[in-house]
């Protein structure tokens, strides 16, 4: 299936849950929608901590269509979304249509797809994927660079590795620049202050086998959550895992590909 | 004096100590000079880290000539380098001509005197600026995105502000993007984990008058400290304040003016 062909089945409501194993080789990306008025702040947070927070696209203010995918519509082409005022959950939706405004501005954020489709043609797929849950994510104590408004800790995601096997992890994933890139810690004296690997923040527990070690990444989901935080009067974001599909290709995630 | 006279005086050995006060108005940068084989882990360390270590330009293999100043040698245009091997200091000189490699790959690293002249300029010049003295700089426990080979933590300067100027500086050194832009941190629960703010690891103390906090701005020493702490074989660095002086004025490091 096509980056377009999933949209389509999203947008006519023929899928409606999460998208891992959607479109495989498209690129997916996490969605936050800011009014205008705080939009420089979140322009800033990305280019400041490119890791956590790598920006794929910022559409233009009230705009709908992304140029990463044709004939797009941010406010439909994603099976769940939810809106957020000064911090708080207020409503979820299947759709953000109701809740658009002419100074919204959407950003498109890179995600751990992207790697975890080189690691799995590697012959190292990551655990929650052959578990069939959700990656594990840990809040850590890794304070990003502040921008303006915005201000919050990186946000993890974990997947074990044998410790054999860190460097090529490393290797495998460093090129996809634009989706996190190569880890940020590794072992148990990572510094990120995470004090209970069998309960993440967000997602879900994954065991460890023998000779494992834990092996982090800047996680896509730190900039909807330094919004949240930020307690901006306005955010949408996508339902987790609910992402938005592309037409790029994880290659074009590469430095330099586009 | 302009950038291209700075240069040349330093090339003449006319001047010969710390560049701070040299060519007011124009860009000063941090040189970090590698092997080939160790260049693309620097350039990742600064894409992934670009608050303490904005690139302001990486020059070819073997090239000494910036395109930010005209008629440039940053083997000659700095008035003392050191020389570095397996992270032990080996050597300083004032000219880089003698340890010169056909395989060395010059980056230039933006640096704080760009947004302390926007603050001077605003009626807030630096502590350390009105005492004559070196910013002092502090070693973080913030570790950085790690890249390939290099791995380290953050390193910050500090200057003192009144509580109530602390958003008009963050405003102030906002737009410096390419120059560390505005602070990571500021008062006494900072995440830093400094110890001691009367005891630098480089630079000297400053004073603190009354209602005054210490405002943290990520430091352009970071890369070549980083270079040095992960022993790389063979770094070039610039003495301590002894920067290289571009033809580029401040306002050219604001987002998107070059």
């Amino acid at each position: 299936m096509s980056g377009a062909r999933a949209r389509q089945a999203i947008r006519k409501k023929q899928h409606t849950g999460p998208t891992a194993t959607l479109a495989p080789g498209f690129v997916q990306a996490n969605l936050v929608v800011v009014p205008q008025a705080d939009a420089a702040d979140m322009r800033s947070l990305c280019a400041r901590n490119p890791v956590p927070c790598p920006l794929l696209e910022e559409l233009t203010a009230g705009s709908h269509r992304s140029r990463l995918a044709g004939g797009s519509d941010v406010r439909v082409d994603l099976s769940g979304y939810r809106l957020w005022r000064d911090g708080e959950l207020v409503e979820r939706a299947s759709d953000a249509k109701a809740w658009w405004r002419g100074d919204l501005v959407t950003f498109l954020i890179g995600c751990s797809f992207t790697f975890e489709s080189a690691l799995s043609e590697a012959g190292l797929p990551p655990r929650h994927a052959t578990c069939g849950v959700n990656v594990p994510m840990y809040r850590t104590a890794i304070p990003l660079a502040p921008a303006g408004k915005l201000r919050g800790h990186m946000i993890v995601s974990m997947r074990p590795y044998r410790a054999g096997d860190l460097e090529r992890v490393r290797d495998l994933t460093r090129p996809f620049v634009e989706a996190h890139g190569e880890p940020v810690a590794w072992g148990y004296q990572n510094g990120l202050g995470i004090r209970d690997l069998s309960r993440p923040d967000e997602g879900d527990p994954v065991p460890f086998e023998p000779e494992e070690i834990p092996v982090f990444w800047g996680c896509g989901v730190t900039p909807q959550q330094v919004a949240i935080e930020s307690r901006l009067p306005f955010v949408i974001t996508h339902e987790p895992g609910h992402m938005f599909v592309t037409d790029l290709r994880h290659a074009d995630l590469k430095r330099g590909r586009r």
